[in-house]
């Protein structure tokens, strides 16, 4: 896949390091690759107070989610990431603000598409984190 | 301005109607229009525990914050908002997430960008709300 390894991580210039860097970094690049090669298994990511909005729709609860993520009118496409920001919450429990840029190509599609991404992750009790909030929307010209 | 009215507003299609649509919508049509009018007046949406990351460059707390936005290279622009979608955050305190999509024109260009945007709005000790997080990108072709 395309991730935002040697690209513009949006940290402060010194490349990230932080521990919110390393988890948002590393699930960047673990939802984008489970998109295009495994999308079911992207449910797995929510919880039961998980909310998706995609394009405009508004979905809540990891199964309702994994179901319109199935369901998406295309069968095959390719994240390519271009940048990645992130910045922690200091509410409780903490979570971490992921914002994505990048571009999609459907399968058999000559042009990418520009999306842009946001995320919450927050702990759940095992010590990871779950997508509690997902925006996604793609940027038409 | 160019507020969000008569637009997608990244509702489930009945335009919205909750608490945090209309804080939300309200906050976005406030913040543009101060961008473009009066741009020194914006640090006063942000506290002492803000973040902004703008093109990847952070910056903590409401003066920095001020002083980063006046000394953006560039003196007038306008922002057309195109798309609003907000989710809740069930943390403590409770957020509202405000992911915001459109075009910003500067002054004698003739092009417009595109941008994105993500605010989480949390609810200060007045029982208004202030800019705990803050990303903007462009988002290049």
């Amino acid at each position: 896949m395309d991730g935002p390894q040697g690209k513009d991580v949006g940290s402060d210039g010194n490349g990230g390091g932080s521990e919110h860097d390393v988890v948002a970094r590393a699930f960047v690049e673990y939802y984008y690759h489970t998109f295009d090669t495994d999308r079911a298994a992207l449910a797995a990511l929510y919880g039961s107070t998980s909310m998706l909005s995609f394009e405009g729709h508004r979905v809540a609860g990891a199964e309702e989610i994994g179901t319109k993520l199935a369901q998406l009118p295309f069968e095959q496409c390719r994240h390519s990431v271009v940048t990645v920001d992130c910045q922690p919450t200091p509410s409780f429990p903490a979570g971490i603000l992921v914002f994505v840029s990048g571009n999609l190509r459907l399968a058999g599609e000559e042009h990418q598409l520009r999306f842009s991404q946001m995320f919450q992750l927050v702990p759940n009790e095992h010590g990871s984190f779950f997508v509690q909030n997902d925006i996604f929307r793609l940027n038409y010209g």
